[in-house]
């Protein structure tokens, strides 16, 4: 019989519990917000800041006594990542549940996990209904989700192997690249100060277009975290212009590779002009947004600014995964709504806030497409595929593979799952897409102008997994899952 | 400036005019039920032969007077595949065409392409009316379409390397491994030999059950080569349950690996029973059946025996790639037919007639995606994927994924493609993958109990592509349209 393995189970607690007090910590900063609005939700601010704080706490402090080892080897790594995710979306769902607002445990976690997965996908009908405290940390959730999704991305995923995520990681300047764990500081520290920064301009020029500071402050919160809540029913919809171009701005900027920003606030301009997937992405959005608009244009008697920008805020919004809303997509010809589609497949960059398959890959993967032509031609010779002029190994090339197949696998079979459950196609293959690319709004029933409210319970909680598997890459979660991962 | 690629075009048409040749004595075979059913036809297939004999031998004599090097580079191999399809399918229409059974050219090569391409999508709505003659041609387009799968799966396509397509040839048993030519000779007589047999004995086994010798005859054409052109407005759902059995078994015969019918001929059972894919791929007919024939029989008032019969009928018949209709899919309720829809990804075993995917590989991607968990959490090891107990070489894998990638990009922009011409969604992903696959039947407006005749003209020529592609393995296609295969 094969060994279990030796895995330092007390050190995840540890970590687990030292995350869940930063947690109710930030639960804390909804408070004024209550007050502010006379709401009555304060308590219940109060008391899930408390309660997560104190089960933090004893996670975190009732197993210092005993001796326990730091090393976090890989097996910890991708066990800490996983169940970080899990468990604040079970603590983050006591601010719903204790005010009210949603007295269900499984619809609190489904929004608690969108949140958090900065996915967006949410079963309120009627947001606006719902104390200001709430929303704050409704949207609060996407930002911490969006931090976690940085730090995440850019420094433990490379480390752990996962998905060809190694790729861009060659890019950041690291203090010493050789020594891990200053290298992960540093990178999180700076990463985070942009998207802090990023975060505080945002909110700044969305107030300097009329929006309150609660609100402004939310829509921020769900722009930077590519996540899509919005404090209003119809999303951006009744913003004014200048708002939804501040928007489309800033949702563009948190789809970017992060590294690019540190770069150009460092003022090396020639690193952002020379990154592919940076150019790649950027053209999507430009081309996309022409083909959508010229038969829109056509059919339709909408003034020409207009429609240029719901297009573009359409699909700058579905491409970066954030899912706000200024037009309903679905009421678009067929062969137009089937592109934004297919822009749910396609994703944000790599290192940015943004979920999905990502830019990267798909570009590797068309790459490499192309060259096994050439290498029929020329069985003999060793065609390696090349990003940013540099040659990409091999079994990068593999990991990305096998990522695509197994997202596409776990689509094809989450849309038979959702189908069984009593789901028309549409709404099917729509709420795989937009919770396993962590996008928010999907097709049919839970479209643009719908929401999940209508999903049976273990829809719900399938879709929440969903979303945790797209956001941590597949791989993070599904190695769990492995035999081998138990076995020594 | 590149200097441009030798390529040895006059022994290109030399062998294209041999096929032709070919295929204008294929005509003639058509010429006795033309006479034995009084109809008008015998001229249109007289005539149609002749021009097509004429033409071949033109090709050939016409350059035989001039030195023709006898050398097949790899580059003349692909050329000689693709432009054998297409020039057959041109002179392929002309008994559609003089006959006036199918007087449009687009419809006529639409057709032709499909039978050619043992796809089996019609443009005919009314197919009893047209004469004998020309029926039997067309289900003849199917059986020799299938000839030339064969050869082409088992001898030419793993030379040229495509798309992992080397796996299975190792386990063909050659005369002399090593010398190609006498190996390609012997595999092909030998299998095509497999071929008519179960042609010759399907076509008794429904005629003992009741049809004539006509109806029988072009069944077991669309049988063998996974085709699905029936003699029939509704397909086979006319015919006796006895018939009906006999081609499901037909049906899983062709969709099997041919070695392996030829190992079974020889008494080599042990090679069938340790051949992974064979046990998958009854494995999935069998658990498919299971899952789709329950809710069936809860929700149906039908009887348990036809249930099971429809239902096992329709999943062959898409997995296998045939496309004969005994009951409306479309009719079952939508997670049911998903299952189907999913089915026509799958795909008949590698080294059968039938198209898509093939079983094999996604056995190989299955395998590689589960592996790929092993190695993150042992990344020093050098895991290899293994079938039939031995391991296989990791670019073969690569290969493999990168026709998974292309087949979905292709499906992806086809069913852009058939939207943008005005398709509803449901027709265009139905009638893209119908086509790629080689299936026939699709969703929507293709669906089984549709055709393609309403098809516009520019969608009907683009599906006639999909269908060469799919047929081809991809590559041997689209490596013509790489610039390096016209470089030196």
């Amino acid at each position: 019989m094969p060994r279990r393995a030796d895995i330092n189970f007390k050190l995840i607690i540890r970590i687990i519990g030292f995350l869940l007090m930063v947690e109710g910590a930030f639960m804390f900063t909804g408070i004024p917000f209550s007050w502010y609005y006379c709401g009555t939700t304060c308590h219940s601010l109060l008391y899930s800041g408390l309660i997560t704080v104190g089960v933090g706490a004893l996670f975190y402090f009732g197993l210092s006594g005993k001796a326990i080892s730091n090393n976090i080897g890989k097996r910890e790594g991708y066990l800490i990542v996983s169940f970080t995710w899990v468990f604040t979306s079970i603590f983050g769902t006591l601010p719903f549940i204790l005010s009210g607002a949603i007295p269900n445990f499984t619809d609190a976690f489904f929004e608690t996990m969108s949140g958090f997965t900065t996915t967006g996908a949410s079963i309120l009908s009627d947001i606006e209904s719902v104390p200001e405290g709430i929303l704050f940390w409704r949207s609060m959730t996407h930002w911490i989700g969006g931090m976690g999704i940085i730090v995440l991305s850019v420094a433990i995923l490379p480390v752990l192997g996962i998905g060809g995520m190694q790729l861009f990681v060659a890019e950041m300047p690291g203090p010493t690249p050789d020594k891990l764990h200053p290298r992960i500081t540093h990178t999180a520290k700076r990463l985070w100060g942009i998207y802090v920064l990023l975060t505080f301009v945002e909110t700044i020029m969305l107030m300097f277009g009329g929006m309150n500071f609660f609100e402004a402050l939310c829509h921020a919160f769900g722009t930077m975290a590519t996540g899509g809540f919005s404090t209003q029913n119809d999303s951006v919809t009744g913003f004014s212009p200048f708002i939804q171009y501040v928007i489309i701005v800033f949702m563009i900027l948190a789809g970017t590779n992060f590294t690019l920003h540190y770069y150009a606030l460092l003022g090396k301009f020639s690193h952002v002009k020379q990154n592919e997937e940076f150019k790649y992405y950027i053209g999507i959005i430009l081309v996309v947004t022409l083909i959508i608009t010229i038969p829109i244009l056509i059919i339709s008697n909408t003034g020409i600014e207009q429609v240029f920008r719901d297009v573009l805020f359409q699909v700058v919004s579905i491409l970066t995964t954030t899912g706000f809303v200024t037009s309903d997509y679905l009421l678009w010809p067929s062969m137009l709504w089937l592109i934004i589609f297919l822009l749910m497949f396609i994703g944000g960059s790599a290192g940015s806030t943004g979920g999905g398959i990502k830019i990267i890959r798909h570009l590797m993967l068309i790459k490499n497409s192309a060259l096994e032509l050439k290498r029929l031609i020329h069985p003999q010779a060793i065609i390696p595929v090349k990003l940013n002029r540099k040659s990409v190994p091999n079994d990068i090339i593999s990991k990305i593979m096998a990522f695509f197949l197994i997202y596409m696998m776990i689509f094809a079979f989450g849309t038979l799952v959702m189908s069984i459950i009593g789901l028309d196609f549409e709404t099917a293959i729509g709420s795989v897409a937009a919770t396993l690319g962590n996008i928010g709004p999907g097709l049919g029933l839970v479209g643009p102008t719908g929401n999940y409210a209508a999903i049976p319970d273990f829809g719900k909680w399938f879709l929440s997994f969903l979303m945790l598997l797209g956001r941590l890459e597949l791989f993070t979660v599904l190695i769990i899952f492995a035999p081998s991962f138990w076995r020594k």
